[in-house]
């Protein structure tokens, strides 16, 4: 509840970031290194985009269950790619019950290989097929640099995985959960996400397709925000899983996994915040409108605070989740500032003039100034306040997509993608160049292929950057 | 979705739970010592308790946040007693990012020290007080013996923390979080709970008062189902969290924690349990209603199908958690046999004369054979249903009540304890004795004090081991 200056977004965007998840209560340091401790504030947000995609997931027919937390050691090491990808970032149990253990245990970085492993147990026939398991569990990977939410040592996520029987079932779940994540990301998070096809570059450790959405941060930069993989057989080789198919005969499966994390967290505050704090779109917010008693003196306190329970009580009964802003040490224009600061999409405010006229102040945070504030009569304002807040949600996404739209360019040269790129912008041009090219850009300008976008112009092009023909678009931009 | 016949719980309690966990897909073995997987249907089981509590943490004004995996040896060793408590348990680890650590990380056993190092930053002023924590985690105990879901070296859990400006009001919160516990174990889980204090040799290491919620399992055994403790200002000191009151003093806050986990899965089993299989509450069960088909030909099968889907829709939209049993090539009877197993409490049968009669078999399972069976029409099948799981789940806890209050006796000897406890009953008894007694009792019977149980007869007596004259009674019994 810190009320001083913060560094403007519009100044410093990464200071800015690195301010505003603190002082907006969303998190705080840990004693342990690159740890992160998710506050109330920060974890209802966590909680409200578990519950978004939970249900989306159970109505797709899939399951939670949940895996051990520690790996052996020779588990991971079964498929090539991923002990290769994940092998620098382990943390390893090597005591337990006051004994050396015989072979060491990693924490879990991700569970293909505890999943496949059972996987393998679970499944004989065709009739076991597809298998639709979800877990939401804690992950662990040493990381050098981090950041809240972004990229901490232990983050909160799902990891989905599933087993088919054939290329296209697999290829069909993969494209599924890719479809709802987008679907959580543009309704609930009001983030309108790219959905595409990472590179073979940029593909997870073990993968045969990775397909992202993602998503423009305030600073134009990209953040990856959820992926799905196709695993192809991969892991049902490395890990023998097999079924008998309606011929009787043995058959590999086939199999998917899926994740999305606290990163989301990070998303939402710098897909929507500003120089003011936190935008806090209204299906995700833990608090969608905070109520802000006015008063002078204690006859003006009693009428307005029994006003304000009353319509706390409303509210909140109509399945509005709604905060009374109660401190008595504090002015309004301090709690203004400080709701404003923590991304509250509506403000009431009820003072001595709104008892008299039945009425009250609404002030919406995705429109500042007089603009946005309206006097509503208290008579119906549960109806009102659902309506406001939709409108919000959907403002917000609107907003979000003129932004990324006005800072997406077509490139048709390597020069016009370091111009865009220098500026910020994400640049969108023909590509058909190699693993190394991209290793060039990347290393000159900074810039990654984010995805090859499901949305294409259709048609061919040349590589902007080999000349050569070439069959589809991809999109670079610099990301977190 | 085994069939093969199962060890009677009558005959062998402890093979048969080790069985049925099992057989009732609740969970899974897994390659990693004393790790438990836990299945689609074990961990529908743990949401539906989670959900529960969680409803009722929130209620009573406590919020979830999230803490660090890891915990620096160091904190752990800040209160004496507690890591005395914890040392033989810890899994260690000394390696991460492919570098030997400074300072190893304990993967937290509880996280009492690490929340403690968190509150002394967020703790200031009184104006800072109640601070009212909740954590849903996983933690890790490296445990010699271990039991599906009683006792395994990872499971789930949550773990409340609060800090209080007095000890009234760390214990009137210590005390109301017992009661959810009691509440959440009586009303959801059917389970009748007694609630009282651990003596001190059982408290929580660190704790000054431990609460625990004791439940009779079928086997007349007792499990400790959650506890609630008064740390007093044990962490307050170690941890050196200060307040400044409102005299502008500088104060000690006083701090509690209560924990319950998936041993309550465990604590379901076996309460209601029986030589067919699970039992599960309504409130509690993943499916409330199973729906069986039955037909003798693609004829038949036409119209039973259609009703079959209809009344599935109906019922669903109406709340109730279904499920269609459609297996093509299993006999009803398997079904039957299949589901009583899984302890679903309701199973609808529908054949060729429920479609002529539009009526349904309803089969209720805390009643077995043909009185628990009734035919209901179609027509308002929805409320009949949600009147029939309240009474099933009035009556499980009635039938766990009544074995309850069957097996416990008043002794006025040891030798009559001894008696008691032989028979596998749980001996109640006026108590003097000192932790020694205590001890020299488990030695030679097995049995423990459970609890001096909040309700208490009243005057005094003579303790039956010491014979000195003796204030309250204790609940002796062996325990999980």
């Amino acid at each position: 509840m810190a009320s001083q200056a913060m560094t403007p977004e519009s100044v410093d965007f990464s200071k800015w970031y690195n301010e505003i998840v603190y002082k907006a209560d969303l998190c705080d340091q840990s004693p342990v290194r690159g740890c992160l401790i998710i506050k109330p504030y920060g974890y209802e947000l966590w909680e409200a985009i578990k519950n978004g995609l939970d249900r989306r997931f159970k109505a797709t027919g899939h399951q939670n269950a949940y895996f051990p937390l520690f790996i052996p050691e020779s588990f991971l090491k079964r498929e090539a790619q991923h002990v290769e990808g994940f092998s620098p970032e382990l943390a390893v149990v090597t005591i337990a019950g006051g004994k050396e253990l015989e072979e060491p245990l990693i924490v879990r970085p991700t569970s293909e290989t505890i999943i496949m492993a059972t996987f393998k147990e679970w499944i004989q026939s065709y009739r076991d097929l597809p298998l639709l398991i979800n877990q939401w569990a804690n992950v662990v990977r040493w990381e050098l640099r981090t950041r809240p939410f972004l990229r901490t040592t232990e983050f909160l996520w799902q990891e989905g995985h599933t087993a088919h029987a054939s290329f296209d079932e697999a290829e069909a779940e993969t494209r599924q959960m890719l479809d709802i994540y987008a679907d959580f990301a543009v309704n609930d998070a009001a983030i309108p996400v790219i959905k595409g096809k990472k590179s073979d570059r940029e593909k997870f450790a073990g993968a045969m397709h990775t397909y992202t959405i993602e998503a423009m941060m305030g600073d134009m930069k990209a953040l990856q925000s959820g992926t799905s993989h196709n695993l192809g057989q991969n892991f049902a080789k490395a890990f023998d899983i097999k079924y008998v198919d309606e011929n009787n005969e043995f058959q590999h499966v086939w199999t998917t996994s899926w994740g999305l994390s606290t990163r989301m967290v990070g998303a939402v505050v710098m897909a929507h915040g500003d120089d003011k704090g936190l935008r806090l779109p209204p299906k995700l917010a833990p608090y969608q409108v905070v109520i802000v008693p006015i008063y002078k003196n204690d006859d003006e306190r009693g009428a307005v605070m029994e006003t304000v329970e009353r319509l706390a009580k409303l509210l909140s009964d109509a399945g509005i989740r709604i905060f009374v802003d109660r401190r008595e040490s504090l002015s309004p224009g301090f709690k203004f500032n400080d709701w404003e600061m923590r991304g509250v999409p509506v403000r009431m405010e009820i003072g001595p003039k709104d008892i008299q006229n039945n009425s009250a102040a609404l002030a919406r945070l995705d429109i500042p100034g007089k603009e946005g504030k309206q006097f509503a009569p208290q008579e119906g304002i549960e109806n009102r306040l659902k309506d406001l807040l939709a409108d919000i949600q959907a403002n917000m996404l609107k907003q979000a997509t003129v932004f990324r739209d006005a800072n997406i360019h077509d490139v048709k040269s390597y020069d016009e993608l370091k111009r865009v790129v220098d500026q910020g912008g994400w640049a969108r041009g023909w590509w058909a160049g190699s693993g190394d090219d991209e290793g060039r850009i990347k290393d000159e300008t900074g810039a990654t292929i984010r995805c090859f976008p499901f949305e294409q112009p259709g048609g061919a092009g040349n590589c902007f950057f080999t000349s050569a023909p070439a069959e589809r678009i991809a999109l670079f931009a610099k990301a977190y």
